[in-house]
């Protein structure tokens, strides 16, 4: 096990790496341990939990609701847990995000850390605060910004992830290659989703550079005025398509990423044959590329988007792999191109 | 109209004082209002809000919880609100713990502010930035703190007041005095409940004195770890009997009062004189002095209380008049005595 310290404005929240979920109760001091866990994680690591009580919700994207909230706190109750208690989250990122805003409303906040138990939750979901649920079609519309204590990686969760969640994670790692790391992207294209679910050390290095170009976005601007815009490339339209077709966030994600490189070439001198590069690299990790969908729903859900900012939208596009920016587009200008880029 | 800015740990907050409703658009800037009330502010005062979108909610404690959240934000999302939208909270305690809830967790925070129309309000439940909701009997289980742009007293809301709810707000402007202020327990002995309903220099003076007070405590210890738990005086027996009773809070506050006196009186050397004197005060602005109770009900909510730290609570006692402290006492100890107390 080795430890990254990361410096948020509040606190700092430290990263094991290579960890053992054995040791994870060193961590909390004297506090109450409380477990909230999805029923598919439970079912494969029950034993590892064998110690602490254990909140179980069901499992999926469509249980990331206040309805779960609801149950979570009452769960709490009956527990008898006080501000003394300390959430931790074990599994994706619908019990990261989960976690994290229950440990920031209930008794007006108590600690939390996450042990994130798939790639999209150890190299995106469980790092830098954000936390909340969907309202009907409308993702993360209820949420706050709040650290955890701690990160925990043990990699053994992921002997259990069912391939489909491992595809699922890749669209947010090609995604931060996209908007910061060239090299990343190149390295990505030299190996195959195959090679990383089969080395562990090439998984371990993965997942440490993306904690650290995801962490080194978010500390310098937890609270998203500038740059942490960044790491919403491909999720404006993906947010819209995911709810709406109850598809796997990666999928939505990878989609997303495809429009934002389609209208990077229209509108931001984006060069075809790079925008092409990423296209192959998404389907070479078996993430869907395209879909068939009803454009005007599509764009009704997108007006909500929490980066709507009058009577626009700030969206992500690139200008080279490896280098985003944010640019403001009228919702006018974004439906002339939609039916071309989507 | 006046102005006082009290600066929190992440804000400054902005009382306006003998402010006049017609001004407040001037607050916010180009963002865009979006006003939170109840079915009684708005039968009241409904041409006052003419020029803004309103949301109205019903009015009483027994709909501050979580169904009124979401209805607000169903409300929210069909009205397109964003970012740049700005809730303003108007009316009593509920109304205000309610707004500045929904407003920490709408599309991750935005901005709000309040314009207390009672005197509870006014001097207490919109300062200092708790908000929150009740889970079935337990009080304010949910929530945050987060500080409002400003907080803005127009005292023309008081024309419309029931006296019960000058009552209710009595018991609050009582408890500052009991915890700071012996100066404000001798004013409040020399007046009546009525003198202040029907003198309005004397009424704003109270309420100016009673915010210097509250913010005082709060803007030296935002986040409660030390001296803002004096607030709690009256609180800890209050809360757990108000939902269980479904009483107002004022009463519930006014019978844990006496109840915190009797206690302090037993083991914290407070003279039976003092506390003789707080019950006649509450007594005199017709707040109720003691309650039939069923005492292993209300020991059962009370451990639930968010001031409980293991095996005991922190409870606020009396020395003197205008001179609390905070007690750890453990809950054999509080049971104990509970049947003498309370």
């Amino acid at each position: 096990m080795h430890k990254s310290d990361y410096t948020f404005s509040k606190k700092a929240v430290s990263c094991y790496f290579d960890a053992d979920f054995s040791n994870i109760s060193g961590l909390v001091g004297d506090a109450d341990i409380v477990i909230i866990t999805d029923v598919n994680v439970f079912f494969h690591h029950e034993e590892k939990f064998s110690t602490f009580p254990v909140i179980k919700i069901s499992s999926g994207e469509e249980f990331k609701t206040q309805a779960t909230v609801d149950y979570i706190i009452r769960e709490l109750i009956s527990l008898g847990a006080n501000r003394n208690a300390f959430l931790i989250g074990i599994g994706g990122g619908v019990v990261t995000d989960i976690t994290g805003y229950v440990a920031a409303v209930y008794m007006r906040g108590i600690k939390f850390g996450f042990a994130p138990t798939s790639i999209l939750a150890m190299v995106d979901a469980s790092i830098g605060g954000k936390n909340g649920i969907d309202v009907g079609v409308y993702k993360n519309m209820v949420g706050t910004i709040r650290q955890p204590e701690f990160i925990f990686y043990d990699y053994s969760f992921l002997q259990t992830l069912p391939v489909k969640e491992w595809v699922n994670g890749f669209a947010e790692v090609i995604k931060h290659a996209c908007i910061k790391d060239a090299l990343l992207f190149s390295i990505l294209e030299r190996y195959s989703l195959h090679d990383y679910q089969t080395d562990k050390t090439l998984v371990a290095e993965l997942i440490e550079k993306n904690v650290e170009i995801k962490c080194g976005i978010v500390t310098q601007d937890e609270f998203e005025t500038g740059d942490r815009k960044l790491l919403n490339f491909g999720h404006t339209i993906g947010h819209a398509i995911e709810n709406l077709h109850g598809m796997p966030h990666g999928h939505a994600v990878s989609i997303g990423i495809v429009a934002a490189c389609n209208l990077s070439e229209k509108i931001n001198g984006f060069h075809f044959e790079e925008a092409a590069k990423i296209v192959k690299l998404l389907a070479a990790y078996h993430l869907p590329v395209d879909i068939e969908t009803n454009h005007e729903k599509v764009f009704d859900v997108l007006k909500m988007d929490k980066k709507r900012k009058g009577e626009g939208v700030q969206f992500i596009l690139l200008k080279n792999i490896g280098d985003a920016e944010i640019k403001f587009i009228s919702l006018t200008e974004l439906e002339s191109h939609f039916k071309e880029i989507l």
